[in-house]
């Protein structure tokens, strides 16, 4: 009776060795050609969940390092989020934090007033942007304020390609971010929805959506 | 000569008011026949960034609640993270934190060692979803977990069938989620990778991956 070894478990795991040794390697190779650093634009889009909270959690990493980011809110909802509570009651020393928007359009009916509101977000915007204290700012559901032409988007993009400090981040979030908003942005995640709980009728809930 | 009064800016105004307000009414129906709670299975998957990052913003938003929470990381990269050192600094009384994993499996090339810490991950999971005190688990990259067939599929699908309580929220992240594990679960969320600096030579910077 000849045992196969090359079955054996032993056999099966330096394989496996092998075959990681390999895959690490590769990366490894490749991870040492990504040498440069540059202050990105990223934006978050898509009809799924986490496009705001993906870029909390930036500016959460932010703070942990001990650098300085700025948040501004273009369209505030009715409920109050969690993050902003977190940021404001623990890290506003780090983290300046504006609220511009005073809700969607469709609970305030009054166009003439969003408009004017997200001028003043725009303006605070540029102005946190142009601080190169900043390591990162968040411009939180721009992308609504664009599409709504609250604010212009020729005057967005100019802004973000030559005034933009080389090394600040600036995260724009919302969905339906504009086409030319994305062909300038170095990084671009879209949050696709798969399943959503509110077909089945579960309601917005503390923790989870605000 | 005749003044169109209808197209003035006070008409145009007027108009998007009544059709904000149509709308409102239309979204303050939907929103009222949405009345249910539950704990959900929330899956975020995908090729693109921001899975772990949304995650850990709901964990900060049950931070600010004062709610209780738990995050189990399977799979620990090289680098460190800034959520977690934030939470561990400021908020270890809220949030349980367990980083089991050793680096991706490439990085270890040890698959025994491997599949053990992943399985001692799995029971400080089942553990900790099994306190109700917890209103959220994390279990952030579990999906590679499974996928490798580290921890087996079928446990954990029965497992959150059977053994989660009711009003507890499990969030499962990682790229490649199985499945049956989106077909059991209450929101699903897939990050699509639409651009990334990587691919111009852009390493991962502080703030922005860790």
């Amino acid at each position: 009776m000849t045992e196969e070894t090359t079955h054996s478990p032993e056999a099966d795991l330096a394989r496996h060795a092998e075959k990681m040794a390999k895959k690490k390697a590769a990366r490894d190779k490749i991870m040492a050609t990504k040498t440069g650093e540059k202050g990105l634009i990223i934006v978050h889009t898509g009809k799924g969940k986490g496009k705001s909270s993906a870029a909390f959690g930036m500016i959460f990493r932010h703070i942990a390092h001990g650098k300085k980011c700025a948040v501004v809110q273009f369209i505030k909802g009715a409920m109050s989020t969690g993050e902003r509570d977190l940021i404001l009651r623990h890290f506003s020393d780090l983290c300046e934090f504006h609220t511009m928007g005073e809700g969607f359009t469709w609970e305030t009916q009054d166009k003439a007033r969003d408009i004017a509101m997200a001028q003043v977000a725009w303006e605070k915007a540029k102005e946190l942007i142009r601080d190169p204290a900043n390591s990162m700012v968040l411009l939180d559901e721009i992308n609504i304020a664009i599409r709504y032409d609250y604010i212009d988007l020729g005057e967005v993009l100019e802004f973000l390609a030559t005034e933009k400090p080389d090394m600040t981040h600036v995260v724009l979030t919302g969905r339906n971010a504009k086409d030319e908003l994305i062909e300038l942005a170095d990084l671009v995640t879209e949050m696709e929805l798969v399943k959503h709980p509110f077909r089945s009728g579960i309601k917005a809930q503390i923790g989870v959506e605000y």
